[in-house]
């Protein structure tokens, strides 16, 4: 995460400018004061979010000093101190809110990532997210994302081509959709189809995708259907055809995550993490001033 | 919710920006096609984003046609139909997922927030939100908080002033923090002073602040505290001196809210519905095309 | 006014773009050149954009010094040094009249409020301002205000609630348009009505608003108007019942203020600073260059 | 003024997002109604906004209707209708304060640009503005002072090239500094020089400039400079030597324009339209709804 | 292309700023004058931009009429006509210049393409693009390329890794560098390795990388090398791992297209048309008014 | 080139973050590593980007350090070192392209002009430049056009006024049509006509305009026309009309350039080093790290 892209530091003040609005109301009683304060966790968790926060408080006041007492990916436990921060009191307070914000709900993703990741734990299977993410914060909640363990699948519409049902009945069949996708697809994207049942995914691979996405397949038709998928693959012919496929479940209850993995796939994919998760509860102290 | 201000607009098609990238790889497949569409809730809740899902639709071609079937505030039950598009495929595919991720989350807040305040149901207390809100979402999802039935409290730093305990350990005190922000608080703009025990609250009566949040104290405690506060209120003087004082809690579980709103208190402000609710799922299925 | 705001930046950014446009034809004359220079004010008057002038310079080029004479607020005299500033002579050009046209502008202001509020000195009536502001420039128009010695009304349509005739009219009467703004506006935010005669006045009283603005009613009717009107307030039931009002005088001819003060109101508002004051001239004047 | 220019919407847009912000408190009161409105003019004066007046409303709602009965540079008296509005309530309301705002704004320098150009009526002279206008407001101010029937200077530092004292101190002399501009300024520009003395005066001339801002020199004086340098001017040689000069005095006393007039210089430039006009008093009346 | 993407038309919207700049001087010579033009070419070509240059019109005014004679992709002859519009004088004149800038570019790129791409005719290999673009322009002149027949590389650095051989050293090893990188690459995009000799390709080959950039080798080592290549990868074991390998040579002389095409690669990636071609000239054609 | 001025801040910033996208995909195998690179020409030109390559390297990290071997506007020979940068790695590597692409292309116009100026030595003429310049890029390439030795048009439609044909055609004749620019010209930028034949060049100028096109006349015409419009110019009347005029020539054929300077033209103007020239070839090559 280069935290100096221009657009995420727009973004970042776009943050800073909602909740300050038209100005802290409250900072006329601050002039001329320099305070420290630092971060305590009242839960246990994956810490996310670190030097976006930094980021966050430099923004306003490049005087700030920031130190982090935890890396991004790394555990931390009820009580736990996560970060130190000295600098002119009206941006301590300026800030407070919106950086806690942010590293409580990226928190949050990466600790419900990890907790499903663990289950996969001892497979081959690994865990990707979904383009469920709420607007604004696609790129930082796929951050938090890898940040618990899990593997980003395609970040928007625009790095990888997935057909879906639709797609393939305008476009009147899988081959020519894929014919006219295949003039705008870069060629290092890959291409993808959803399918719904064992005969669509013969005829994507067939038809040469390089992922698919078996969506609410049982774990028991997927015991049979991925080796046959995996066999199919690897006789097509040509040496730009690609021998190998990448099969990814989804709609999987993530209390099945375990019969999942038994079936050979190599992905499942979810949303859980980022739609069902909680924000970790982090509180910001101030400390003696002078 | 005035869904034509610019900076909402701008707000709705960055995040239209966020998900296209440079471009749909597929809309190649979908060129000159029409299509129709409507949203399925798999769940039972509050509705919130009609509106703001239209606008999306309308941003990126103004020709597509939406009909609500549902309106923001109301409810809704598992398999109900939520809304009708019609329009180019490639501007509904294009717009499918950041429309539904809006408003799925939207209406998981407005859900969650019912749910509390119905149990609130026969008292005088109300329901409000907090600032702890998604980084670019605060008016949105406070939008939110109020389909669901609570009421906001201040938007941002801006719109009201609240001393924390830091702001009157930096100005010395709560009568010279009082005074330096009267200084630049817009008169119709209240003032607010967040407190943690009895006599901090008494003192701040007495210095004549419109509202106090009384952080996790016990029902126990405020069962005796809010008459006495109410009467010191009563008797501050001066035509200008209010009588009287918004006395909210906060740091309230929300199993517990009967016992808190039977000591008498005003409100109950809590970030629950937006740091603890999940998105509600709802699906965008494609109908037959012409 | 915290200066680092990214909007407020970025409206400085604006305004240094406006005058430099495509860019300064004169530069290559100064190339490598590094001046000094300072500012002299040809009247008397209050001061206001120090930390915004200063700011504009240091936008352009951050190496510029810049050493301010005088504070935010305090008075001048005819032929004061007010502020220095060194650095590259390129930028010193470049920055001389948009921080000159801004600063002018906001000490206009500060220096016409600060002669009405003077008239106002000894009473209890406090000068408020109004929306009439400078597109672009209310929040710094305010500022100034404030720093000749005023309060700020409201900032703008969202920090309260202004009921006019008309919002009435198209509610149907008093009652339900609280009724229905109570439903949107944050409970630390006032709701004010604008009334035109006393028995529109006692009637929002009696619907419980925060505020009444009496606009062009006269000091004679508001002698009996405002006790009668305190009196209703001061027998308004239940504990979230104000039992205080804030008087606002509207439409008052400045040469008439004490008249109003003397009836016993709160505040009196006025646009007059803002719409029908002069700038203040001061001038930049290079020194020796080495 | 082509009102479509997208900088200029945006800066439109800007205005109406200062003032609604989280949005309008009271629209909710409004919701479903439909009104009608039209302007009056409390003074007499010269007109100017009418098109970004109509713009303000159409942006943020396209359905509403705006009929101009005054064009810009127009004149109006006391009571007259400017502009009739009819649309949705809660959109009249909304742009009501920003739209008049800028109206007025203008107007006032309309106004009192026609009263100074008035004074020189009978004369060769014209009247033009300076680069002494409002941060944000540059080509809508200079729009403006062109309603009033004045003449515009340069829009901005890159239009044409100023040099002042201090580069030609900075440059080493008149000679080296017109050298070094020439290579940046394109053909198209003029160059100009201000002077403060008749040395300065022909010390330009020969140096080919192509017009002279003469400062605070007396009529007395300049009735014979200007003959002078005029005749200086007209012996340049070289095919590509303006024997034209442009001759210009600023520092000018308004009370004093028809001495000035009668020395036979090209024109007066002034800021005090821009920086000493009052606003124009313009009110939004709403008639009977439906 | 999806030509109502927002950032899209913010980028059109400022290239209109760009060449409007404060607004067109000669629009009052036009005010009120309906006009009709048409677009002629004095080249051969490949067309391309007409949804863009319609768009370009639209944007200033959206009653402009464009009537586009040819797709982009299609050719056209020295003389055709391209495309005719209709509407406001000032508007037509106001966005000439920037509507032919934008295409006579894009048409010049898919002319040079095409031509390149004709020298590929008969074999399977395919002519790609790169990331050598006009900063502001990447979508648009890869689009262009498109038009051309070309196919594109990846779009940025975050639609396809690529290491290089500095990624590699600072890494320690191919080995390390992807272990590093697969944890951010979405799976859904390839990952490339830039290799100058034989021996980094094969390393690469067993690294598991999805395609090599073979920089400046020979034909001649080619020959031998690319079968080598292919039979490396169809041993990659695992069944996650890819047995094939996209192989694409760079540095190539473009009057040598056939003798890299005959080495059995996939594909030839070239910046030459975007960075050797020139514009097409095009000429915007008024005729009679009314 | 003052590289500060915000706008252009921007534009460099968005002009990283259109390579950038969501983040580069490699910089993970960069972490913590600092390197080294330097800039080198593999062809001979004249040089112009320098400041802004600089710029582009320090906006995304400050910490980068680069030294400029060459300034803008000097000659370079082939295998020549350009410029040294260190810094962090992911930095360099993240900058690259953007910097590269942006130098390559401006050199390249500086090369192309060059060229061309060096044509027309030893005469009186001078090159100037056109608007064909590429979207969003205007101000750079004709400072490029200015660093080869030509000097700049006009910069957009707002800096001078130019009527071509149409414009005179709808205004009714040249008159009229320079009766209404004069009232919204500032008074600093120049009139200019553009004519196809001798006869309205003549009436052009006895209607006062500063200077004349002429298009695609050829030298033999010119050599008659030259003086005779400069004699009609120094008999026009009044002193403030100009006894000058700027005689330019454009649709020069390059091959040409020298028959046309024998004309006795002030100015040939041409678009081909902006739009037929090729970018010059540089490579960043990095060197031992640590």
């Amino acid at each position: 995460m280069d935290i100096n892209t221009p657009w995420l530091n727009s973004l970042l003040d776009s943050w800073l400018n909602e909740d300050l609005g038209r100005g802290d109301l409250t900072n006329c009683a601050l002039t001329g004061q320099y305070g420290s304060a630092y971060w305590i966790t009242k839960q246990n968790g994956i810490f996310c979010g670190g030097a976006l926060a930094t980021q966050l408080f430099k923004r306003l006041n490049a005087s700030v000093q920031v130190n982090l007492l935890i890396q991004d990916g790394e555990s931390f436990t009820i009580g736990e101190r996560l970060l130190e921060v000295k600098g002119p009191a009206e941006t301590l307070v300026a800030v407070e809110r919106t950086a806690l914000n942010l590293t409580m709900r990226l928190s949050g993703i990466a600790t419900a990532t990890a907790a499903l990741v663990k289950k996969l734990e001892g497979t081959n299977v690994r865990l990707a997210d979904t383009r469920k993410t709420t607007p604004g914060l696609r790129v930082l909640e796929k951050y938090a994302f890898r940040c618990g363990g899990g593997i980003n699948h395609r970040l928007g519409l625009d790095d990888a081509a997935m057909l879906k049902e639709n797609h393939i009945a305008w476009a009147g069949g899988i081959t020519p959709a894929l014919k006219a996708i295949r003039t705008t697809t870069p060629w290092p994207s890959k291409i993808i189809v959803e399918v719904e049942n064992p005969d669509q995914a013969e005829e994507a691979i067939r038809a040469g995708v390089d992922g698919i996405l078996l969506d609410e397949i049982t774990p028991d038709i997927l015991h049979n259907l991925v080796p046959k998928l995996r066999e199919l693959a690897s006789t097509r012919s040509g040496h730009q055809a690609s021998k190998q496929v990448m099969l990814e479940a989804s709609g999987v209850d993530p209390m099945n995550l375990q019969a999942f993995a038994a079936t050979g796939i190599d992905l499942i994919s979810t949303s859980a993490p980022i739609t069902r998760s909680s924000w970790i509860d982090f509180s910001m102290r101030f400390e003696n001033t002078n």
